[in-house]
C-alpha cells in the first residue's frame, strides 16, 4: 500500500513519520523544505519518542509522486483552491483521500472535484510545531478524529473505508476515534477553534489571558453558544454543557498561542475561511444568523488583508 | 457670570479658552498641568486664530473654585465616578452643568447626584488634541450640539436654559446647534463613534483604512445598523441612509486615529463604558440586542484591562 503526504508541515510530517516509522511506504510532497530534506533527512522530536529518517521519498512537484492508496492532505486550508492541481494525478479511482485540516467543507471542495475517490475527514488533536526545514516537534497529544465524508453532510456511519484507514493510524500507534457523524465532529471542533483562534490572534493574547478576563471569558461563551447555533442549523444538537467542558478544560490548559495567532506572529495567511467564513456561511444558509462570529471573521480578514500585503 | 471648565485637556480647554478671550471669567480646573500653567500660561494654536492667555484662573483642586453659574465638565468618561465629588462645591442651586463628552448616560450620572441643576447635554465636532502641558492644538472644526437633558431621557425642546448657553458659546465665536432631542442627537453621534473607535482601536488601524477595506467596511455598517437599533429601542428613528452618509465623509476625511485608538496608542485608559457599555445596556434594556456591537464591546474591555494593568 502506498500512502501520499500532501503537504508535509508539522501535522502532515508527524503523522506521515508514524507511518513511515510503522513500516509503510509514505510520499512527502513537500514545498520550501524539498531540498533541505533530500540532503539532511527527516526529523521529529516527538514526546512518544523521536523519529529520524535520513533518507525519506520526499518530492518537490506532484507530478513526480506515484498513485497512492491512501492521500493524507495535510496542506493549510488556505490554499486548498490549489488541491484541483495536486490530487488528480496523486489518487486513482480506489483511493482513499483523508483531509486532516482545520474547519468546515474541505471534504466537500474535495468531494467536488469529481476524482471518484473516497473522502475521510480527520481530526488532528495533537500539539506539534514545525522548528527548522524538514524538523517538526511534538509536544503533546496525537489522538485523531476520523469520519467518512458523503456529499450533502449526512452522517455515514463508519463504513469499511474509514475502518481501513483507522486500523492503518491504529498500526502505527496512533490514537484513533472512529465517529459516524464528520460533521458533528467538525462543529464540536469549531467551538473551541472559533472560541479562541480568533480572539487570541486579534488580541495578541494567549488562552489563559482570554479565559482569566471577565469580558473575553463571556466573549468566547457568545461565540460558543452561536457555533451551538450553528450546529444545530445542520440538525446536529451539542449540549449547553459542552461550552462549560470547553471553559474548563482550556483553564486547565498552559497558556496556548492557537494556530491562528502563530499564524498572525510570523505574518502568515490566516485559516480565516475555514475556521470562521465557511461555518457562518454555512450556519446562513440554513437561515443562522451568528453575528459575533461575524464581528470576529470580519476583523480576521482586515488582519489577513494587512498581513498579506505586508509580506 | 463665572464660568468653570472641570477637566482643561484639549476639549475643555479648548473651549474655555474661546470663552476666556470673548471676555468672560473662567475658572480652569487642571490635574497635572495645574503646576505648568500657573507659571507658563495656557496656550492654543488655533486654525481659527491663536490664543494665549499668561495667566488664567487655574485651580488644582475643586473646593479652591468659586461656585459658578455655568459648570462645563470635560473630563473623560472614564473618570465619571468621580462628578459626585468634584460638581457639588462649584455648583449651586441655579448653575447649569453641561456635559461636554462622548457617548450616553453622562446626562443622567449628573441628574442623579441630585444637585438640583439643569443639566445640558454637549456633543463637540471638534479636532483638537494636547500637544503638551497647557498647550492645545484645535486643527478643524468646532461646532457643537447641545441640548436640554430630561430625567427618563424625554425629548425636552428648546428651553430658556439652553437658549442662554448656547448665546453664551455663540458669543464665543463657536457655531452652536440647539437640539430639541438630547438623546436623539447623542444616539446621532454614536454611530460613527461605535463604528470607528472601537475597530480602529483594535486593528490599529485609521479611519481610511477600516473603510477601505471590504470586511471592516462592512463590519461599520453592521455596527452602525445595530446603533440605529439601539436608537430606535428609544424611540429614535434615525433613517437607514444615515449609514451611506456616515460613510460617505469618512471616505473624504484624511487618514484619521480616533480618541480611543490615541488614548490605546498612548496606554490611557480608554472611553469603553460611556461609548459601548452604555449604549448596550440600554438597548438591552429596551429589549433590543446589539450582538456585534457587544462583541466589540467585550474585546475593548480586555484590550482597556490590559492597558491599564501594564500603567
Amino acid at each position: 500500500m502506498k500512502i501520499a503526504v500532501i503537504g508535509s508541515g508539522a501535522i502532515g510530517a508527524y503523522y506521515g513519520a508514524r507511518l513511515l516509522q510503522a513500516g509503510h511506504e509514505v510520499h512527502f510532497l513537500f514545498r520550501s523544505d524539498y531540498d533541505h530534506v533530500l540532503e539532511n533527512g527527516l526529523r521529529v522530536d516527538s514526546v512518544r519518542g523521536d523519529m529520524f529518517f535520513p533518507q525519506v521519498n520526499a518530492y518537490g512537484r506532484v507530478e513526480d509522486m506515484p498513485r497512492c492508496d491512501v492521500v493524507l492532505v495535510a496542506t493549510k486550508t488556505t490554499t486548498n483552491h490549489l488541491l484541483e492541481k495536486l490530487l488528480p494525478s496523486v489518487c486513482g479511482p480506489g483511493s482513499v483521500v483523508v483531509l486532516m485540516q482545520n474547519g468546515l467543507n474541505g471534504e466537500r471542495t474535495i468531494d467536488r472535484l469529481g476524482l471518484g475517490v473516497t473522502v475521510l475527514g480527520c481530526l488532528c488533536f495533537v500539539c506539534c510545531n514545525k522548528i527548522g526545514p524538514g524538523h517538526v516537534a511534538h509536544l503533546d497529544y496525537g489522538k485523531i478524529t476520523i469520519g467518512h465524508y458523503l456529499a450533502g453532510g449526512s452522517p455515514a456511519g463508519v463504513t469499511p473505508e474509514l475502518e481501513r484507514v483507522a486500523a492503518l493510524f491504529e498500526g502505527a500507534g496512533i490514537p484513533v476515534e472512529q465517529c459516524d457523524d464528520l460533521i458533528l465532529a467538525r462543529w464540536r471542533k469549531l467551538f473551541w477553534n472559533i472560541a479562541f483562534n480568533g480572539p487570541c490572534a486579534l488580541l495578541g493574547a494567549t488562552t489563559d489571558l482570554v479565559v482569566s478576563c471577565p469580558a473575553t471569558r463571556r466573549l468566547t461563551r457568545e461565540l460558543m453558544a452561536e457555533v451551538r447555533a450553528g450546529a444545530l442549523s445542520m440538525g446536529r444538537e451539542i449540549p449547553e454543557s459542552f461550552i462549560d467542558d470547553i471553559l474548563d478544560s482550556t483553564d486547565r490548559m498552559a497558556p496556548y498561542k492557537p494556530s491562528m495567532m502563530l499564524d498572525a506572529e510570523n505574518r502568515r495567511p490566516l485559516e480565516v475561511e475555514a475556521i470562521y467564513g465557511e461555518p457562518l456561511r454555512t450556519a446562513e444558509e440554513h437561515g443562522v444568523d451568528l453575528p459575533a462570529v461575524r464581528t470576529i471573521y470580519l476583523q480576521l480578514l482586515f488582519l489577513d488583508e494587512r498581513l498579506r500585503s505586508a509580506s
